[in-house]
């Protein structure tokens, strides 16, 4: 059946960000859809974030749209301009390109859910506010362009 | 900002479907969110569907994955082989080329709610329970070909 049962799925919160970036990513726990469900034309996550956690360091996408809607819970989505909160059933969109970039922070004292999807082609992108990069083929990278020592996207 | 504000999106309910396979789908009303965010990378729709009312007649598309989250109420998901209920917060998916044609209906007495997200390229589809198909160019014929006069995909 199509319907996708996420308990068959171990959720996990690895992230390649070198130290000390991957601390706010702590408790972020998140489950790929795609791959057990056989969908090849875009990615989609179901995302968990305990209280005090971020969804990524804040960033922005080359080459690669992104749609989230919240399910349960409340997040804070900062960008550079701007902080909102973002609710159950609320929706938001990053088209690929815009170097304004975004995150979500669980600054309330549950956890929070959300869907996210992503589409196009991993092409690089940056981080708002940190000396980071990623390139197309995942490495992250300083500004400058020397590498963080092996840090990859998992 | 990204958040989409749902209620500046007018919900339409039209369908290019040709009478008499128009009928269940009077109470599908849908907001189609990419146009207006910027996304071009894959497509995304809220749909509510009110009660009585079906998402689609029960159909497959040939090269496009699809997938859902139920965001409020539930609804009935209907494939070949059996009907299972959707409720909030559950997820599913069909990958592109399964001929095991899916939709919801509405069956109990509330609104339902929900995501989807289309990807991939229109090269057709069918559908399960009526001598209908559509086209990669979005028109729809009778299984052996013949058009249904004008009709086409909205």
């Amino acid at each position: 059946m199509p319907r996708i049962n996420l308990d068959s799925i171990e959720p996990v919160n690895r992230t390649g960000y070198p130290t000390p970036f991957n601390r706010e990513l702590a408790g972020r726990w998140y489950r790929r859809l795609a791959p057990t469900s056989g969908l090849t034309d875009f990615g989609v996550s179901h995302v968990v974030l305990k209280p005090g956690s971020w969804s990524s360091q804040r960033h922005w996408h080359e080459g690669e749209d992104e749609f989230l809607v919240m399910l349960e819970g409340e997040a804070v989505l900062a960008e550079d301009d701007c902080e909102i909160l973002l609710k159950a059933g609320d929706c938001a969109a990053w088209p690929k390109g815009s170097t304004n970039g975004h995150h979500l922070r669980n600054e309330s004292e549950r956890d929070c859910a959300f869907i996210v999807v992503g589409g196009g082609t991993s092409t690089g992108g940056g981080y708002s506010d940190i000396d980071m990069m990623f390139t197309a083929d995942g490495r992250y990278i300083h500004k400058d362009g020397t590498p963080y020592g092996n840090a990859t996207r998992p």
